[in-house]
């Protein structure tokens, strides 16, 4: 299968059209590293920058990595899951790159993503499950969301949640961050007609297995059409949520 | 340690006084069947009849298990998980058993059993959750309680819960039966102050994992001080409710 | 908290407006058979009919909930995971009921449900898998979407699936129904820009647990923001989708 | 949905008259931090203090939430699971705060809560047990309980467990922790007709799993009527035997 | 490696001795029927007949492997986990062979064993455990021992247990069977000085888990020198029993 | 992405080589059935005829599978996991599909498969293993193995292990079938230098859990490069097998 | 239930003979220390002194334990799962401590014990089952055990187990320690007559689970008779060897 | 059974000839450390130089059984699972030992391998799996393989999986290691001819369960034939593939 180049030549030679040459381009282009195969495209493709997924790599790499993609230009990038030293590998290459404690996510933000429709509900149940909630909102706000916290509403306070009835029918998709056993996303899912995506998290007692509970507790639950992320993955519901809202 | 005999003749003898004689017989007293040793005075050391858990038991073992308690007088007695076989068994020692298909409960009842105060309200989330419920009733029923089944109020739909808030208030104590996610135990122990008991129901789909998932959550709960039993095990949670409202 | 008639004389009498009227009849209304609350108005609610979840349900009670259903009228109803007995229990209740027997799955339409924008991609990686993607295509269809069913593309013969390339990255949401090691969403969320619904199913060899390899794949995804539904959830996967057709 | 100030109004106006005035406020009265939704009027509801469950907040959160708390008057508060940080930071709100190390347990007591009638009989196998029974026993005695401590009287060694035979057939309700196979509560629960929570403890060898042999074994209890809690959840057990000495 | 003739030779020729010899048909003998290779000399080995375990194994094969053992003589054979279909195959081998129905075990006896010294006890936890115990016990005396039965002695009727104290000291090894929360060999093993071999059934209610609780009760028992055997594996337990009681 | 057609107009173009040309007859090759995708040319790919894996197959769409696939010429085709309907359904195609009823493998030998160098070695623990271990063997000698069968030589009885050797040391590559434990694998992995491949079976008493038990131990195997295939996958393993006799 | 004072007052008062006497101090003897129950008789009951399990003890609790057991006499004690500060705790009890690092073991030895007839062999498969076989070994020579130390036998070097044989088939009874798969008891156990204790230790690569493979490879053992022990406890593996050889 | 010095009489006094004598020689030779039996000949035997296994040895252990490998001659050794500890233990009996950090491998390499046919190209889905990948590249080529390094081509970007197809098709046997859901060796397995052996990595977020979701997806891969090793083990990988290169 060929490559940059040859992509290039065939449509100099006329052998490929504009359109198939794009779709060339957004299918083949990335730079090998050896290590590490850096994607420049996938915000062509996708329409977001190359995310960073941090634990196991050296910091040498993550530093390498986001050198070529902040040199690609585009809108930015995320490093997610990150600790002291990989906010400093990113460091080296981006000075102006910004540590978001709680969400353990470093930003690089080159240009203002295209503003989205809608609003993204982000719904918390304890104030234990507030860094998963956060990771899912700063990333939907890197992307180009509207977001809406709304936190500590878990049911076994129904009071707390009901009071916000109205922001949870005012948004076009739900993020639902719980631990324990998990229940807030059907409740939460009985009470809305939009999108809900479910996110375990490892907050809890004893047997709830590092959100074992949780996730299964939100896999079987009885509210229809909820979507469900794995254990602590803010990260991908913002991703799934932001795809969502940026419809067809 | 000594038996029956032993104990009467040391009362007579004035080595043991009454208090302590009938602490003896209650501790001391079963009758040896070589395949079961039948125990004539739980009745009395425990304020219940003895009860006959039927899975694994042959239908001759079962009928005289039920022989030699009748026999012995007391206030009837129950043979939960019973099939049909079982119900059999159960009417060739007496042929006034009844048989509740849906609660797979068979019950004798030869004298009515003292009424105790309060009442125990029976929960569930859906109506494929009934059978389990149903065993609870009944044996609470059978144990002298009062009940109230308040059924179908799943958490998907929460103004159908929200409907019936007077008589979960009303309750002394609640059994709550859900499956797939069992949610509802978290949000009924957060609506009302007396004791909730949960169990969990082997209904759902998929990865609810024949009641797990339910377990799991119910044992996670964010609603503090809910008692959890095992799957399906509304016979258990039926004996709790009693003892509760047995009191001192 | 009041019931149908209150609202209604409040907004007779003037302390409720039009608006805070419809919220209550949105948020009140239902029929309690005893065994079973029936649904009026989760078609107003929520936008779909209520559906019928089958297993564990008797053949009376599913008759009489169908019956209420189709009474207060609405575009039809739903019955999910439905073997024979289900379907003529349901068939009592509407003699137009339709049997589609692959997907288990039983419908009364009364009305064509109101088209919705885009289309739903359902995919699926073997022919075993069929069942669980047609229930997720036929309940979508129900719903009002439009449907492209692209079966047997597994990732093991990744030129049937790369063939299919125009027509996912035509669709506005994907429905991925896998079995074995559930890679199919992984591969195909690489491949599109839209929203992927993921859906184990329990086909496989040994250690495939009954589906439980494929969930877990699906929620370690590589391709970030894959939403993933129950086991065998064909329904719950058509709900989401619909929801996110549906937009805002 | 209203707040405070709108239920205040509409008991003046006469809308609402006291009874309904005061079910409102049971309902919906909490205060928005923002991270937190601090409830001031369940002491009101369910007769308890909030209770700071400390894992996985942060240091200024706990002490936020224990000023709002303890500003609002009350009988005091308590926060479970915690470190030093969390003693630290509880102390900075309340300097007369008092840290149970073996519990792991802050307490701050501003008024001694009303006595209830009956004891709570606290009863562990092992020694290494202790952590779990001191929390049930000290958050039972914050509540107003009278508490009784066996401890050390593990299955395996029965003469010490009959040797409290009568101190165990005193106790209104009984709280009994066990790590390692968790056979305790079943041969408790033959002995006394008093409802019994059984609490599993991560104590033990190889593979006891964390408390999960414990766990499935209470669970499989066949001592009839007992309610489990999750591992190592001396707290919840604490909460549950409450409820039931409270009565109705 | 060299099979029997070549052994045999060597020792007529002189190059092995007689102990030599012995060792090598001790290591050595069997007879391959293609589908199975039958020990003629385990007997000899370990001083027990071959044991067939029927599950999965064709009737023909079975009644082959029957013959083969047969007419190498010894004492006889057992059958375990044997259907009806497997009685009749041994019986074609063997027209004198016994089914013991509860056991599910098949005897062809020869000639008595030789008496071993020394009692093992069975003891069971409920009347469902019978099947079990009753496979330990008669596999025990084919084997040459004497056995003490003591049935229906759970731990939640602790007084049935202890009223049995004298048979249990008495007996040389105890095979304990119990299901649910399988606590009985903890019990038992703090009241006796003799090796006790565990045996967890899987008789049980929900989150019983087809004996896994029993099991991991077991593993984890706070009694110390408790041998465990496989879930319903009272054929293991008697052979272990049998190994102590022969002795050196 | 084009199909059939493009290359080959592309190759009488001369746009592309012979070597290309094949090369993508060799990725785009299917037939679409609407239900399934049928792989002619993955004989031409992989060497092996397409394999149809009966379960969760409707009969007719075996049927249909299975007539185009003859139709394409070849050497036939191999139907795995197939009961009697399935093998019914194939004849429909091919009335001269023969039927291995132990190793549920249905084949339709049209052309004898071109022999390879070397021997498969199939070896099984015990008698149970055989079905699997037939499957494997029958599979081999499809696709053009030479087989030795080397079955019921369990650990337990390790002279007759010892007494194969020979035969063991002979093979190019062993497939190792063992229940219970696993531990053959481990035990002949010590034993030859040739590749090992190791599969589970679902035989096995009580915790042995349909397979996993002896899944465990051959993947923690302390023989090291044992490669371990799905349980009860006959098929996987002669696959394997197959492809390392093929060599480069 | 009365203590030692009266049972003695009851001897001299000839209410009690002295069989009867003997029998009450067996069952009754402990001293209460309010944390712990300390057992001075057990040595008496059981033959074995008291032991103390470390692990969730305070230093001052093992301090104060110690010095009990040690003023009541006896053959001295064994500290199990010690660390240093463990190891600290006893020596202020009882300066002559010794510390065997590799089993974590203290033990004090203020008189030989009585020696038991025959010899108990102690089998590792690799080196780094060594601690745990270390502590089995120590602990069966504290109570009086000769031992027999067969180390690095596992089956993946089979001729490093064969030319052990003489000494396997010399023990009394074998202990077996082993990780990974777990397989050694399996074959050891068919090539020796006598009982055979199984501990699987939490030695392992990946999916060894921390000894869980070993242990479920161990139960499933296709060798019958092999009683097994929790992960990694090699004391319980020694008090049931001791048992065995004191035989009765 | 007999040791070296008998071999070699019996060879010189002519009872065994030169092929009987090698025979035995491969099969009995070892040295005992008493904690260690170290193989000298497993190169002879198994070609291969003997491994470390460092994890659970003790320091000087892996000294002393480094300097009888190095001492006995050979092709040099490896250590695996190495940490800095472990390196200086080797380098104590090899100064001139390098140790590979990334792999955590060490190596001493006392003379060039014998070069191996055909090449192993290992794989690697994302650049955290390189660590398990260089384990097992560093051991092949250790071994005398050629290997080709392709890494990061995880499926979620499949053009960079597909943009190495030609030298995916070139190598003999492809080794792929994959965390997450462990995709990438199904994608592989329907792209190549060759046998793949899978290596799940404990590499990815919250239910990947330490690499168990990788583990499951690799058994239950749609790709037939591919061999799985346990979680992170590149040295068996390794291994396997060295064996089949090697050939017959």
């Amino acid at each position: 299968m060929d490559g940059w180049g040859a992509v290039l030549r065939a449509f100099r030679d006329g052998t490929l059209d504009e359109a198939g040459a794009l779709e060339r381009l957004k299918t083949l282009s990335f730079e090998d590293l050896g290590f590490a195969k850096v994607d420049h495209h996938r915000a062509l493709r996708q329409g977001f920058p190359e995310v960073i997924f941090c634990p196991g790599k050296a910091a040498e790499h993550i530093t390498a990595i986001a050198e070529k993609l902040l040199k690609a230009g585009g809108p930015g990038l995320l490093a997610t899951r990150a600790d002291e030293a990989a906010y400093e590998a990113v460091r080296r290459a981006a000075p102006d790159a910004i540590y978001q404690t709680i969400a353990r996510l470093v930003e690089v933000r080159r240009a203002a993503p295209a503003p989205l429709p809608g609003t993204v509900g982000i719904v918390s149940a304890g104030s234990a499950d507030i860094p998963v909630a956060e990771e899912a909102a700063l990333v939907a706000e890197a992307l180009g969301c509207r977001t809406d916290r709304i936190y500590d509403v878990g049911v076994a306070g129904l009071h707390r949640l009901l009071a916000q009835l109205e922001r949870l029918s005012a948004a076009s998709v739900l993020i639902v961050a719980a631990g324990m056993e998990g229940a807030l996303p059907s409740v939460v899912g009985g009470l809305v007609d939009c999108p809900v995506i479910a996110v375990p998290t490892s907050v809890g007692y004893g047997a709830s297995f590092g959100g074992l509970s949780a996730l299964l507790g939100m896999l079987s639950s009885c509210a229809a059409g909820v979507g469900v992320m794995n254990i602590d993955n803010g990260f991908g519901a913002a991703m799934l949520a932001t795809k969502i809202l940026r419809g067809k």
